[in-house]
């Protein structure tokens, strides 16, 4: 079954399209770009989640020109630092043309890093012993970004130094004004180099994504720009990305972009998606006509405006029940369940899940401070939490200090991946961390932990010591005194030290027992990693190999120094034919207690369906 | 207990912390704005989900001034539609003063409506037989963004009315060019009314919240504007909203916002949260010193930069398995049940979650169509989503027309809050739509009808018309030929009607039933609207009651023409006492298979867990 994707399907109807628009005209200001074929039309989509669809000319190649200008930004950026940075170069848009000189009258500053004076000032910021080397780290910024190795185009590049003069008196004037320290031409030329990069479209979709994915690359995982930065590179070209026609594209369109006059249009809409589109014939304001005609109908059929957005908020809990609906795999007596149904109300759990902000975390702030009153234990699951931000984290600190003031606990679960919570707690709770911070590796752990602290103090037999005597067995609890009697002189004692294997997978099924001290777990891998259940005094285990006689299924193991009741295969066997009654309450026994773990399970499954 | 929010406590150490900024000065440019208490201050925090904090001044009444120019521009294009109103006023930037007159020199075209020229020429565009009406559609609309009803501050409007000659002369040239095409007088007046309207820091945190949320106002529930305008108005505020600091204030802030000389901010972060601030005392470009302060820090402690965002598409998909590992409450006859294991894996469920658009759609479009080879059947399970659009239904409508022409079958469930989906298949796949959208009300109904489909070809016995013989009954089969022979004595059989009432809740249990033909259903409520289970030939129904003995806990109703297989009570249990080994092995046999059942419902679990 070979089926195309409607994404593609879409694109190539697109591409066929706007494909017959033949308005506008290739630039001729250097002989090299007036080479191109007019006809070129490449698109190319990449989401942040790195899928890529592409269509037409997407692996030709031609030089990134003015698209380089928040690239060589970002760079800036992680080279000087924000305030450096705008001392040199301003953020405001200009109205004016691409190559108007727009210095600030009094400060002599470029008004912005899009128009050549303000991208020349940036090439100035650009760190390197050399003049090669600061190139290289150019080459190499753009390469992380498009993840492959690109190259300079040199007959491009050293058309454009020939012809560059009105570049050359900018740089002039910068050094005049002291935004460039030193002589300019190595920094003109710089950014003759930088616009003579060559690229192709898939490589601008691939570029925008990287943008678009807070600075991470999504197909290579490398950062490009340190995340902090992303939103300064993106709001330079929403304001000022277009020339003098950015207030009507962010309008109409709405996705910050930058053109460049090879033809190729950039487009970033943050956390979603990246756009490349190569066309070379350009409109009056130096953009590619065929590139503003594709964004223009991709923000309008995929509904991409900037500012056209649901809200966010509401999706953060997944899930959340109480420790009554649902509790740990600790198997319990009879009476230590029933306990648990009433006990455990105060133990909530809230499943989360997306990234972690200030406005997805305050829907579970909000929800949990209303319950908080009802609660002992709050157990957030951050599973399927993808990241957390620092502001997010800061409430996560607020709520566990706020709660613990008012003597409710909280839990956090599945929290190893989140590094900035842990670093966060341990700041701000400082010699409390280790109490405060309390986390457990699963719900499964942690409701337990909470179950076996409220069950402590409730009665005699919930104490960790406290040992069954068989009257109070579950399976035998419809037994008469004679009966029990019967039964009692088939059990025999046995004792495991802590850590004991008391069943192994795979062995032959010869008894039961009845734990009458300590606890044991069940685990389905020798390593003992997945538990599948912890049995209390009173409860049977091993008791399947009585109805299917297979092989042990699993290992049990003793949590604690045990001591059981053994009830062997044989004698029960036999009992059903000296003592059938005896065996038939056992069994009824038996059924109920499954009865009653089934409609549990049910219970719980109806939680999540 | 009564614990504050982190939330609150931290905007009451802004506030606290700004309240010092004492610079700049209260507007006097009329005599009312003037009488202001300089050291007023509010901050309220809206989120689009509706949660409220405010701090400070928050309920002091002031005029709202120039955030009326958004509101106003919103209705203007509900009224006009978006390409009337871009004839009368531009969206161009200008980089000029709020007062500037700013028209375009060739058209006269106000360059943006946020300048008093452009909010001069939106106020004309207002619809409303008299200047009266005009006026109270507008009073109309800003109060359902509040979600309280506003007035008119009268004195502030006299005064700004008997003051205004700069922006009268503004009227007449813009009739002068025809962007007011009747008398000025009116409009003039009407845009010193709307300038008047009085407002408090409370109701900006609301107004701007609706604008987060789409134009529906998050407390009260009320469309203030339509949905497909926000955009624009947003856009505008991006790009125009704080007069000349607009570029940089996107840098620095990345909120779009509003601001007033009475002292208001007003502040839109789209999906996720709306800002209000009070403070009447402005710097040199008309803006809240402490409004610009407190927006920077709630955006820097906050997180909220508009350009700083993490990757959106990967949470669409909440969960997804195989009908291998989880099938409908359909309780089969062990051989169907083994068949089944094997069949239902080409069946596959998507759970989704959150708001489907392009960008979080792609991802499941993506995983269903690479993994569709291996299936028939797709299940997509919309009960989490909260809304879907036009292109993530153009996506959908897709999927489903290519997957059919390749042979699989789409399902969807939990559709029905979802009409835009139903009306766009209804449109798209015409004749074909009731065969090709095929819906269920939830995965288990969905479930069901797969499962249906993938049995009945396979073996004689899933045929819906099967009878089974008492030696393919479940509960029989470790019997032997004679001990078969003394149960079937005791089983009387019977037939029910289609919809007859086989067991009713309540009722005491004298008897269990064999399923010989047919199929009947578990209902907890007597409207039997909540199914529990389905039972198929061969399986037993009704045997609780010889466990525990209590009355019937659920209704079980025949779903066709039954025939059954009843055992009595009262013979079952006389064969404990003359034939115990029967009894046994049919007890046992129902441990067996209840904990089959059980090791279902976990590993079922073990998949939401």
């Amino acid at each position: 079954m070979k089926t195309t994707s409607p994404i593609q399907d879409y694109l190539e109807q697109l591409h066929a399209r706007c494909a017959p628009e033949k308005s506008g005209a290739v630039a001729t200001y250097i002989p090299e770009l007036a080479k191109a074929d007019p006809d070129w039309f490449g698109i190319c989509l990449v989401t942040a989640g790195g899928s890529v669809y592409e269509v037409g000319d997407t692996r030709q190649e031609f030089t990134i020109q003015s698209i380089s200008k928040p690239f060589v930004y970002g760079l800036a950026l992680e080279d000087n630092g924000r305030e450096a940075t705008l001392e040199r170069v301003g953020v405001e848009p200009t109205g004016d043309a691409f190559n108007s000189i727009s210095l600030d009258p009094g400060t002599g500053r470029p008004r912005n890093p899009m128009i050549n004076a303000g991208a020349i000032a940036t090439a100035g910021l650009i760190e390197g012993k050399t003049p090669a080397s600061r190139f290289r780290r150019i080459l190499e910024t753009f390469s992380a970004y498009a993840g492959r190795e690109l190259g300079l185009d040199e007959t491009v590049y050293r058309s454009e130094s020939d012809t560059g003069h009105r570049n050359r008196a900018i740089g002039h004037m910068l050094r005049n004004f002291d935004k460039l320290t030193s002589d300019p031409a190595p920094t003109t030329d710089l950014y003759f180099k930088q616009c003579s990069i060559a690229v192709h479209c898939r490589d601008l979709g691939v570029m925008a994504a990287t943008l678009a994915n807070r600075g991470v690359n999504p197909l290579t995982g490398r950062q490009a720009l340190r995340g902090e930065y992303v939103e300064s590179v993106l709001s330079i070209m929403g304001t000022c990305g277009m020339y003098d026609y950015a207030g009507e594209w962010l309008y109409n369109i709405g996705i910050p972009a930058k053109s460049g006059v090879a033809g190729g249009v950039l487009a970033v809409l943050p956390g979603q998606i990246g756009i490349g589109v190569f066309s070379p014939r350009l409109d009056a304001h130096g953009n590619s006509v065929r590139g503003i005609r594709v964004c223009e109908e991709l923000s309008r059929n995929l509904d991409l405006h900037l500012f056209n957005r649901a809200a966010t908020g509401k999706a953060t809990i997944r899930l959340q029940f109480s420790g009554a609906d649902f509790n740990s795999c600790h198997v319990r007596a009879a009476a230590e369940g029933q306990d648990l149904r009433e006990l455990a109300k105060v133990i909530q759990v809230y499943q989360l899940q997306g990234h972690l902000t200030f406005v997805t975390t305050e829907p579970v702030l909000r929800d949990v401070l209303a319950s908080a009153a009802a609660l002992r234990y709050v157990i957030l699951d951050l599973k399927r939490v993808f990241s957390l931000n620092e502001s997010a984290g800061h409430l996560l600190v607020a709520l566990v200090e706020k709660l613990q003031a008012a003597g409710r606990t909280v839990i956090f679960t599945h929290s190893e991946h989140l590094s900035l919570l842990r670093r966060m707690m341990k700041k701000k709770l400082n010699g409390e961390f280790s109490r405060l911070f309390r986390t457990f590796l699963d719900n499964d752990l942690a409701l337990e932990w909470c179950e076996q602290r409220l069950l402590e103090h409730t009665r005699h037999d919930h104490a960790a010591n406290y040992k069954a005597k068989p009257a109070e067995y579950d399976l035998l609890q419809s037994l008469t005194a004679g009966e029990l009697k019967t039964v009692q002189a088939l059990l025999k004692p046995r004792s495991f030290k802590r850590g004991h294997k008391i069943i192994r997978a795979g062995d032959a099924a010869r008894e039961m027992f009845f734990l009458a001290r300590g606890t044991v777990s069940v685990y389905l891998d020798a390593e003992q990693t997945h538990r599948l259940a912890t049995f209390s005094p009173g409860t049977a285990f091993g008791e399947m190999a009585f109805l299917d006689g297979a092989p042990r299924s699993a290992n049990i193991v003793a949590d604690t120094d045990v001591e059981c009741d053994e009830l062997r295969l044989a004698d029960f066997n036999s009992l059903g034919e000296t003592q059938p009654a005896i065996k038939i309450k056992i069994l009824e026994k038996l059924c109920l207690n499954l009865t009653g773990k089934l409609r549990k399970a049910n219970r719980e499954l109806s939680l999540f369906k």
